[in-house]
């Protein structure tokens, strides 16, 4: 089953030649969630072959412009385009207002309902589940109300395979059973336990997206063990005092929180327009965390087991 | 003196991978002015290589999206790339609304102030000049309220050739007074009087813009004459009805409007998605107004005497 973030943009506040703002697709068995949506997202999800129809969750962590300068333009394009169905957007209560003055001022009457779910800036809170996910919102510090979300996979039935399917001459109602961890009696009136014929799953795999923060201890039970985590590194640790100053993080302090919350791989992301080359990021991070790697537009990353 | 204009978008509503939304950069004697701002307008001024600070004065036609998205996102860049002079701001008066509401819920404190000039929809209207060029808006007729804008150049001092001036050794305040169509006595004694020594400069040019709008005949008096007119060219005539129901124009519907403006030429612009071949906008334009020209994004053309 596929778990993959796509990178659509990873620049910071000012978009350059070589970066857009944020954005990225996370792609869940299928199922395509957006997290942020800096302007021109729209056309970045073209490029990358994404049908903007397929977005039908958005996730804004806050409301600096090159985190949601792009949503009008996707939601009045869905809209353009035919959509009919609801569409769900989770960020920070101003959004609804802001959003809705939008579309009023260009009279624009939606064909379809906008879901608005105002974010809790207080603790992690789950936001939105389905059958094979869940995410939750957590808070991230930064200059104005910021969340970070996390996306977990939900534990998956076990399988049985197909030779003790015909061994035992499993019906369908046993199969059932078996999966939800239940004892079956067969026709001959033998007992079968789960133990003798399931066969476990992968484990479940989680992504983290804290984008904007700074350096922030509090985070890391949010996102502790997370299979992938997407922390911002605006600066070098040469500018660590800028960093704070605008509660951003630099490359050596991302690396620190993946190291305590003990994470699978750590990408690193929304970078300030005064760097050229983002190896460097790479190079001061590892030294505290060495499972670590840049974002770059275009990038498809898999969450790893 | 140069006086022309270059097309950072010409698409209609939904962008695609060949069109941007509208946003066009008119240089008049190096004095650049933005007309429109759609989605991602910050990011195509850098492609063309203009500084976003040397931009203080923008047009907005009317408040649908394509027109406008890329507003806030300009003016957050000018901020944190350290703008301290003030940017004037032309369009509908809920502009000012939607702008002061999407600074305050992303808490930016611009460092420069925001000049809001509200556009009437009444008639023809000077906005805007300076020393050397006149601003007029004017209604268009289209779903909702949206103007037209017309640039015109300020006539110019005659010239007067070194030769003459060696010739009669006419000092600071002769030159002055001749080119103001004064007689002067010099100090033999001899009147000179303009007419033999002054030249006469170019002729002023102007340019005007007009999208969005359907076919109305009522906007030809505020055009007249120009010199270069962008006219929406949204449908073929195929899809009139289309045109007519959206409040939009066809190639063919913008030639008349041309022709009957006797401008000097045409520059066909906002290409529905559903084309992809804008030669099309050009035969069918051509049959009704012969000089007759497509947009494309990275066009500059000059606006011809």
């Amino acid at each position: 089953m596929n778990f993959e973030v796509t990178i659509l943009g990873c620049g910071a506040a000012t978009p350059t030649a070589r970066h857009n703002p944020s954005a990225q697709v996370v792609n869940v068995h299928d199922k395509l969630f957006l997290i942020d949506c800096g302007e021109g997202t729209q056309m970045r999800l073209r490029e990358e072959k994404f049908r903007v129809q397929r977005i039908n969750h958005i996730f804004i962590s806050h409301l600096h412009g090159d985190h949601c300068l792009g949503l009008v333009g996707l939601i009045c394009s869905q809209h353009l385009l035919g959509r009919k169905g609801p569409l769900h957007l989770y960020g920070p209560p101003d959004l609804k207002e802001w959003i809705e003055l939008s579309l009023k001022v260009s009279q624009t009457y939606l064909d379809f309902p906008l879901e608005f779910h105002a974010n809790s800036f207080d603790g992690k809170n789950l936001i939105m589940e389905d059958k094979s996910i869940e995410v939750y919102s957590f808070p991230l510090k930064h200059r104005i109300e910021c969340c970070g979300y996390q996306f977990v996979e939900k534990p998956r039935l076990p399988r049985i395979e197909k030779s003790s399917i015909l061994e035992f001459d499993l019906q369908p109602s046993h199969i059932i059973a078996l999966k939800h961890n239940q004892e079956v009696t067969l026709s001959n009136g033998t007992v079968l336990t789960p133990e003798q014929v399931c066969i476990d799953v992968a484990p479940v795999r989680s992504y983290s997206y804290c984008s904007d923060t700074m350096y922030w201890e509090t985070l890391i039970p949010s996102i502790k063990g997370s299979n992938l985590l997407y922390h911002e590194s605006t600066f070098l640790e040469s500018e660590k005092e800028r960093a704070k100053t605008t509660f951003h993080s630099t490359a050596k302090q991302a690396a620190r929180i993946a190291a305590q919350a003990e994470v699978k791989q750590l990408l690193l992301g929304h970078f300030s327009s005064r760097y050229g080359d983002e190896r460097q990021f790479v190079e001061e991070a590892s030294e505290f965390f060495k499972n670590c790697t840049v974002a770059f537009e275009g990038l498809t990353i898999h969450v790893p087991y």
